[in-house]
């Protein structure tokens, strides 16, 4: 009997996208606005999915403070507040697009959680923008 | 050529974590504040999902209305502005969990929905946490 | 590595259900107010789904500028501020059901994107009714 | 001790703005898409407030299911799955724009709630816009 | 130049509404399943307006991280999964409705808070519903 | 007969908190993670109200048209995928908190509405922070 737990947690970011393979001509071409090398930011807000089975003594798939609590440390205190592109190893050398901050967020808590549940992790960079990934296919 | 049709409903209901086989530490300890026994409450949010095929006919794979009607009467009326577990008899020896909830309301629907449609149940215990059930896999 | 990215728009119209080979008592019946024959409407809410891989030089499954474009060429700018029944080929001879909507959506948007992406289309009727198509199985 | 309180409610109708005063070509660039001859339509969400002091005995300024009651009577069972422009009385004579519709609305119900209570009624036709009215400065 | 400045919170509770000055008849008649006398519950969500001057050595009319601290030691600790009738001593002897919680709310934050800011608070006992107050007139 | 419109509009933005007249120590005791000198950001949600009378030709307070039009012009195109420090003259001598960004964005729309309509600004810095003003009381 396989359900699905869910938590929301959100960070606040500077980045910017930039290919440093390409000139910056291509680079405001491709990238637009958000090549800005200024920087711009975000609210993101992120949706953390566990499926598995429920524990019949608990009546928890898992306890959502300790998945709240392990999302904090994994990702909220890595990236609240940073800029991306300058404060952290994880994008120092890979472009901070929504994709990629996804894969990276999967990744951080695929290492943390036990693997007799799927995961998955939602991101919304705005309200209108989101992306998700849910491991290999 | 399958489609899926969702309908939202709400219930509010008091509720406490507890497991009768362990001993009032080993409930606390595990469940927190949620072992409150004055027990505590929620509004519950409530997503349903049935996918199956479009009639021709009418150009639904249901009528909303009657699935709204079908939700009200087999969910909300059994559980908006009760106890969950002094008042109904689905939680008198379940754990009243959000996992558990979902199972209860994913097996109250499914009696009444034709099997010819697959059944989806997400709920909301607050906005930031929610669980979903499909079924058995 | 598939990761699926997603991107929200709108559009306001007018509509109403019917179907023309039934009487005006049968159609009351079925479709009940939805049949008015003055019409009623929407706020349609629309959430488009791709999943693909991530390009390794852009780190975007697809630019959301480019899909929102789209979105908007495609979708708004045809439906938007119209009479689906009245104003629109699509819906001169197919009941505008949220059902049928949100496949034609799917239908206009296929056509349009790489078929090494899959599509998902979601539509809100109202912010308690949603419908979602991801092609045929 | 003056206490606002408030319930939200909906209905989804079809409208066009038109000026009969005027001729087509001035309608059309004074009211853009909002002219089209064959109407469009909207979810409308509604915020009623009254504000007036807490009765001791209830703990009330007024049971909110009575004004929940009185907000369907009086707005929604009058305008939802309507024409404004075709199937009402008030908007006969009268350009249903957001404006127009929010007074008329408050007017409604001042009609029916005592008048130690202050009333304010918001009226949203998208998520984006939204109108407020208090009554006569 | 007066800003208002503004902190959204959170806390579960459960209550029932019951006037012991009443009968049983009478208290069902008037509170309906909100007299429950097994409970039920609410995640209450509260908004905390302060209006003042901006400092001009800090741009803050109050520091928002003081004010959320504030708000929860003074208002989610104490209400926070807990049994409003039962577990505090501000519901002792007065009944729970929304109105009465947000006073109460309001009493406990203006204690705390620079008597050159006005305060203002919201309370949504459900989506649908909510409450405000902002002192005395 | 004075009633209100509203109109959201959002900019993303990277800024950072910080007062050049104190010592880094002050700054990041004051300031704490918001001080951060590589910058962080937000998405920025934005309401403007405005209240006046109806004119009876439109049935408009003003056309909510122009009004977007109007805020993308003078807040939008200024501030969004931009760092408010470095890329703004506003903020070149100004501390970019959400306060004084607020009062900077309704000095800009005052400047452009007529003075017979009465102006408010609120401003989402998160979904769970936000500052409004109406100007010199």
């Amino acid at each position: 009997m396989q359900v699905t737990i869910a938590r929301k947690a959100h960070f606040n970011a500077a980045h910017r996208l930039h290919n440093p393979a390409w000139d910056d001509n291509r680079n405001r071409e491709v990238f637009g606005k958000c090549n800005n090398p200024s920087y711009h930011g975000h609210n993101y807000e992120l949706i953390v999915q566990l499926t598995g089975n429920i524990d019949p003594e608990t009546g928890y798939v898992m306890d959502m403070k300790k998945l709240s609590d392990l999302i904090q440390e994994e990702v909220c205190e890595r990236f609240d507040h940073k800029n991306l592109n300058l404060d952290t190893a994880e994008f120092y050398a890979l472009n901070p697009t929504a994709e990629n901050i996804c894969v990276v967020i999967w990744n951080l808590l695929r290492a943390k959680i036990d693997l007799n549940k799927q995961l998955k992790v939602t991101l919304y960079e705005t309200e209108r923008n989101f992306v998700a990934y849910e491991g290999l296919a």
